[in-house]
This record gives C-alpha cells, sequence and structure tokens, in this order.
C-alpha cells in the first residue's frame, strides 16, 4: 500500500511500482490505476490495447470521470441553493455522444455558435435548456435559436439587442435573454482569457453605464423578456474572490432597476473554474467555489432586499478537462548534448494549442512504462513544422525510445475543440472509457476528409 | 491621377477616390482596385458582390497575383542559376486547385505530412517533384512517400535515418534523400518559427558534430542515395546575411566530406522568405534575395572547389500571402467611451490564428468604403468566446456600421492552413479571381460537416 499511496494512482493486479515515481493523481481522470504489466489504465481499459486499436494520437475519454464532474457541479451548488441550474460550456468540448451523457446528467447546454446549437438540436437536447452566448450572433444564427425555442439568448451588446428584437418579432416569438454584463473586476488569468475587465469586447459595462441603458432598453423591446443578469470573468479562475466581489456589483445593478420593472428571476456568474494541470495548481474544489458564490448571493440579496434568484452556472473546463487524456507515440528523439533532449511525438500544436497560444504547462506519463521511475529531463516536441511546437517542456520521465506512449493529461476541453488539420495532419479519434470496455465517439479524420470541402 | 497614387491602389471607372486615404498597395494582391462605386475590387470581381454570393467570412485568393510571385522565383533566382528548382512549402496553405495551379507553374511541391502528400497525389503531380520534410515522419507516411516514388526525403533525424533505410529495404527501393543540418544561425524572427538554431527539434546540427555522423550513417545505408544538404533557418526572415551565412557554413560541411564519397548535386536553403503584412514591413525582394543566396552558394563553391550544385528553394508564404485576402462583415460595435472601440466581426481566431499566437499584425480596410477616409481608431475583434481573439488592434478605418466588409490582406499563407472550427464556427470557403470571373476552390464548411468524424 505504501507503493500505492508514493505513487498517488490505484494499482491493478500486482503492483509493481516504483516507490519514488510519484505522480499527482489529481490531474488525471479518477479511474486512472497502473496494471501489473506497468501499463497506464484509465476507466479500466489498458491503455496500450486502445492503442493497439484506435493507433495515435489518442484522446481517451472517461466516462466515470466526466459524470462524477457534473454530479459535483449539481450537487455541491443544489446542496447550498436548489435552484441552481447547471450548464456545460459546450466551447471547452462537445460532440453529439458528449451532448448525450450530459443530457442524462441534468446539464443544460451553453452554446455560442450555430454549430453547437446544432449539436445540441441533433441529440434532442430540449431547446429551454441552451443557452446561447457570445460577442458577435449572426442573424441566421439569432435566428435558427429562436425558432427552435431556445432557452435564453445571453444578449451581449446594443447592436444584438436590437436585432434580436427585430429576429423574434419577426417570428412572431417572445425571446427570454439575460444581459451580459461586465462587472469590471479582474480575475488574474491570462489576458487572452480575461473577459470581464472595462477593456473587454464583451458584455455591457457597468462602470460606464452602458450596462443601465442596456436594461432600459431590453425592459422596453416587445418581443424580448429580461428574466435576468449574466457575467463571465474568464478562465481559469483559481481565487473565489472575483466571483464574490462580482456578484455583489452584479446584484447592485439589479436592485437599481427593481423600481423600473426588473425582476430578477436568475443570475449567472458564468464560468471559468480552474483544474490542475500540473502537480503545483491547487484550484478551490466544486464545493468551495458553490460556497463563495453562492454565499455572496444569498448575503448580498438579504442586505439589498431581492429575493435569491436561480443561480445558472456554466462550467466548461472543469467537467471536461479532468476526463481527458492525450496520448502520442514517440518518434525522434535527438539529443543535444549540453543543451536539450527533444522527443518527438505523432501530435501537437494541432490537436492542442494551448502550450503554444497560452504557454500552458501540463504534465505527461509514459503509458507504457507508468511504473518506472523517471531518470532524465526530456522536451516533448510535436510533429509540426514549426518551433513553436513544443508540448512540453524540461519534464523528468524514464528512458524513452520510439514507440513509448506519451499520455498528457487535463487533455479534455480546449484541445480537440481548438484543433486544426494544420499540416494537413487529421485530427485524432476520440474513445469513451468505462469499466473496461471502450466505445468510438469520434473517428480519425482520413486524407479524404481533409478535402471534403475542397471544390476540385 | 493624383489620387491614384495618392492612394497607391489602380482605380476602375470614375475615380471618386478621398486623397488622403492612402493605403499600401504592397500588402494587397497586385490587381487589386477601387471602383467607381468606391468598393474594393480584386481579380476583376467587386468584393462586394462576392460576398453576396458566397456570404462572409470568406477568404479571396488572386489568380494573377500567385502565378506572378511562382513567376518571380522561378525567374529571379533560375536567371542567376538556371539549376534551380523552386519547391511550393504546402504548410502555407495547399488545397487541390491551388496545387494544380502551381503544378502549372512549373513548381514542385514541400509537403510534411501524408495528408498533403495525398493532395499531389490527387491532382497528378509528378512524384519526382515533391519533397518529403518534417521532425517526425511516421512509419506509414514514409511508406506511401517510398511507394508512391516521392522524389526526395528531407531526413531530420538519426530516428528517421534509420527507419527510412529500413522501409526503403523492405520496399525494395533505393530512394533520394537530403540530409536537413542545422547550422546554428539566428534568423531574427519570432522564436516560434526559428527553426536553424542549436536549441532546435529540427535537424541534425553542425555545431555538435551530428550532422557529420548522420553523413557517414547515410552514405553507408545501401537504400539512401544522398543527393544533398538542406537547412531552413526560420520565417519570416527580413533579412539576407543569414541566408549568406548559412550558405557558407552548410557548403564547407559538403567539402569536409568529400572525400569519403559526399557529392552534394543538390543544396537548399530552405524558405521563410518574408512578405509585407503593413505599410511599415519593408522586405528583400525576390531578386534581392536571389542574389544573396546565388551569389554566396557560387562564391563558396568556387572558393571550396566544389561544382556548383542544384539550388532548391522553398518558397510558402512568400507565394500565397500576399495573394490571400480574408473578407468579413461587421456586427457588433461596441465603444468604451474613452477606453476602446471593439468592431466585432463574424470570423476571428478560427480562420486566423496568427495575431492570437504569433501576435502578428495586419492592415485592414472597408472593402465597400474603399474611398472613404478614415476617421477613428478601432479594433477589430472576432466573434469567438476569448478575449485573445481580435484580428486587428488599434486601426484607423472610416465610420464603420453592421454589414460593412473588412477585408485584411495578406491573408494566403498560414491563415486557412491553420484554421480550426474552435467554438464550432465552420471554416470559411475559397473563391479564386481572375478576370472579373470567380471560382470557388473550397466551400463553407456546414454543420452536418463538422459532426462528420463523431460516432453517433
Amino acid at each position: 500500500m505504501a507503493l500505492t499511496v508514493a505513487l498517488g494512482l490505484r494499482t491493478i493486479g500486482t503492483p509493481t511500482l516504483v516507490e519514488s515515481y510519484m505522480f499527482p493523481q489529481q490531474v488525471f481522470p479518477d479511474t486512472t490505476a497502473v496494471n501489473e504489466r506497468g501499463h497506464l489504465v484509465i476507466g479500466g481499459c489498458d491503455v496500450t490495447e486502445l492503442v493497439l486499436r484506435h493507433g495515435t494520437p489518442l484522446y481517451i475519454f472517461d466516462e466515470d470521470t466526466l459524470r462524477e464532474r457534473c454530479r459535483r457541479f449539481v450537487q455541491d451548488f443544489g446542496r447550498l441553493h436548489a435552484d441552481t441550474q447547471v450548464i456545460y460550456a459546450c466551447k471547452a468540448y462537445v460532440n453529439p455522444a458528449l451532448a448525450r451523457l450530459l443530457l442524462e446528467e441534468g446539464l443544460g447546454l451553453d452554446v455560442v455558435s450555430g454549430g453547437e446549437a446544432a449539436i445540441a438540436r441533433t441529440v434532442g437536447f430540449p431547446p429551454e435548456r441552451v443557452y446561447f452566448h457570445g460577442n458577435n450572433k449572426g442573424r441566421q444564427e439569432l435566428e435558427e435559436a429562436v425558432s427552435w425555442g431556445i432557452g435564453r439568448v445571453v444578449v451581449d451588446n446594443f447592436h444584438e439587442l436590437s436585432l434580436l428584437q427585430e429576429v423574434a418579432s419577426g417570428l412572431g416569438k417572445t425571446q427570454d435573454i439575460m444581459l451580459r454584463v461586465s462587472p469590471s473586476v479582474d480575475p488574474h488569468t491570462h489576458v487572452y482569457t480575461t473577459t470581464g475587465v472595462l477593456d473587454s469586447k464583451f458584455g455591457f459595462s457597468i462602470e460606464t453605464g452602458q450596462a443601465q441603458q442596456a436594461v432600459r432598453q431590453a425592459l422596453s423591446s416587445p418581443n424580448l423578456r429580461v428574466v435576468g443578469l449574466h457575467y463571465h470573468l474568464g478562465s481559469p479562475i483559481f481565487e473565489v474572490e472575483p466571483y464574490q466581489h462580482a456578484m455583489g456589483i452584479v446584484l447592485r445593478l439589479a436592485a437599481d432597476f427593481r423600481e423600473e420593472g426588473l425582476n430578477l428571476e436568475e443570475i449567472s456568474p458564468g464560468g471559468g473554474f480552474a483544474i490542475a494541470y500540473t502537480r503545483e495548481h491547487q484550484p478551490p474544489s466544486v464545493a468551495e467555489y458553490a460556497e463563495a458564490i453562492v454565499g455572496s448571493m444569498k448575503e448580498t440579496c438579504q442586505t439589498l432586499g431581492l429575493r435569491v434568484p436561480r443561480l445558472t452556472i456554466e462550467p466548461g473546463r472543469s467537467v471536461m478537462g479532468t476526463a481527458g487524456v492525450a496520448v502520442y507515440s514517440v518518434g525522434a528523439v535527438k539529443d543535444i548534448p549540453g543543451i536539450r533532449k527533444y522527443v518527438s511525438v505523432d501530435g501537437g500544436m494541432g490537436d492542442n494549442i494551448r502550450p503554444a497560444l497560452y504557454e500552458a504547462q501540463y504534465e505527461a506519463l509514459v503509458a507504457n512504462k507508468a511504473d518506472q521511475q523517471a531518470s532524465e529531463q526530456v522536451t516533448i516536441a510535436g510533429k509540426y513544422c514549426e518551433s513553436g511546437d513544443v508540448l512540453v517542456r524540461d519534464v523528468e520521465l524514464p528512458p524513452l525510445t520510439q514507440g513509448d506512449l506519451i499520455a498528457i493529461p487535463a487533455s479534455g476541453a480546449y484541445c480537440p475543440s481548438m484543433a486544426s488539420v494544420y499540416n494537413l495532419n487529421g485530427r485524432p479519434p476520440i474513445v469513451l472509457v468505462k469499466d473496461g470496455a471502450d466505445r468510438l465517439i469520434r473517428r480519425r479524420e482520413t486524407y479524404a476528409d481533409l478535402m471534403l470541402c475542397d471544390v476540385v
């Protein structure tokens, strides 16, 4: 048992684990273990066997982890505030099979395009549980959404407020909306993913008075029904204070407009809940986020004499991120003495742009040598023709040779969703694993697929 | 005529141009003009009419510019060294229609994956004019390439040297190869696109002695025939000196191995030739690159007593970049007084990741108001749900309203090729224009296309 504790992973079969090779469980799916062959096991499936069947690069999503994360949000928020609704932010990654699973868990969907809405429609998602976000929704997208009976349009700006009124009126409908306001609160994350500050393309600024103007215009729009206010600060947010701070500001805005007819039925602090990408990361638990958000909502409502509204939260990364593991095969190993040892794998910036785009950090594990001690420092490079295509810099791993399998955890969110076919490498397949069985939920892109839209 | 000169664009019909609105021709296709309606015209096509037919976002490629760039390289290098071969770097962007056009212009192709090679095969490109590059080619990719009779494999590392010998032997073939060497020369470009320095995942380092070892191993590989050496410094390179400097280093390596049987039939300094993205950029002309490269090659060969080899150059960006223009429609306009005015368009980081990834700078022009004076500073934001999704920051444009068309020039290279379906926005169509006619060479991705590989 000492071995298991040291490794931080469950073992299956006879443990043959090397004590000093410690790996943080927190970045891997809940079902992750190492079997007696020293192989990484996820959802009861030996990763080397999954690779034999599906090849590499391969994305493995663990169904238990995914469902557990859904339940964490539903339960930990629901315990503190029964009228909580959990809406999954599809931008983290969605496809039809995953949308069905989210539906089964009772979540709604936050979509940001006609394409994401199309997935919801394809799997028969109830439209009332789908929210439409985005800073520049198109007329056609809005027409499709309103016709479908989408639950909420989260209106971002004056252009959209007028456009949506026009669209709803044209279709003879009344559309429930929330207004996305910007509370000028800095969540201390990457500047690319900070959204609730004053200098942002997102939302109506409270600081400038535009949010107040938007509330008035929305209340006087005959085909729009204002059900609440929405804000989103950025992602990932490792502190709870920004949520609390912003909650106070937004609820005060609601209170200011009570007399003018704003009935705050619903409020949303968006998402942005952090996950651990490396052993150093210590994000708040879902329960801690829940306490901070629900606590500040209830307190402020009491202070302001507001009825406590429905709470809508929008986790994306924190539901999907830890459930996904990327697996690559080692090809060329290039040792530049005194400088760096490059280990090239068969994927890279095409399937995971985050290291190049955000300088994101990841852990790595050798899936077929999960019981071996780390002995050298290497840099995991991709196969794309750019020096920026490096997945993990300076990571300690056991000795590597061609054919070894590198597993990169915390790859479920913002990897497949942002994938390109750069260098005309087809995008990887995705398998969903559970109880020792795997199910292909996205197949590998073929040469023919790559030319699908080309007109010859 | 004064107006035309001031604008820097040709006019068609009655000129109604505003004198002070100057725009740099150098970043636009050669055929760019403004017609009497004040509309941008490319390849004889009014951009507003192209948009009516194909929608936005839309990529417009100008056939004349593309062919002219091909001919520039063929002629300006050929004039100084008849035995020059121009190989187009497909990674910049290729599809079947463009590959046919490159074939007609007498170019070869530099491919970096099985997918790019598949396009070459699809259009019947002669395999001997196709070169296979990359730091981690897979076994299957090499087998396909060798079976097809690909002209050269540019071998990057020892793993590949052994693997290719094995593959060629297994297929009973002898494969012509070049060795990619790294001369430790810094071309002073973005760190992500600097490839010929010591600390790089690409090539055999001369400084460490690994290149020398690779030459010996290659010469003794029975199924490989070493025809030459290749280096590539990075991209875009705005100076000619790095090419000259590296040429000297690589030719000396060749001279050192003459006695051991290295017959240098061919040398390649790769590509990396710069283009202008903004009015400030002043890249060398093709003739200047040619003079520097051919000059240093011939001089050094004379000094070292080497026969002057075939020269292979690999332009990508410099062939395709300026030929392409992206066109977007304006949606929401958000003015944050005293801070910034955000103009949101219907594309963004999904179709052009370069501003977010490399902090790339672009110009912008209002395609339906190309005759109007710039009067305000705006920031062009995309529709993707990230604050980092900004295409052009603080650009001077005429007053904008929804439906206006923003044209972003120099978008032919590394835009469609790096495009993702992030946020499930389908990738834009591409039209090739010439002499007033347009031809769709890639159609818009539909909702169904987005789910093509999903297994339901």
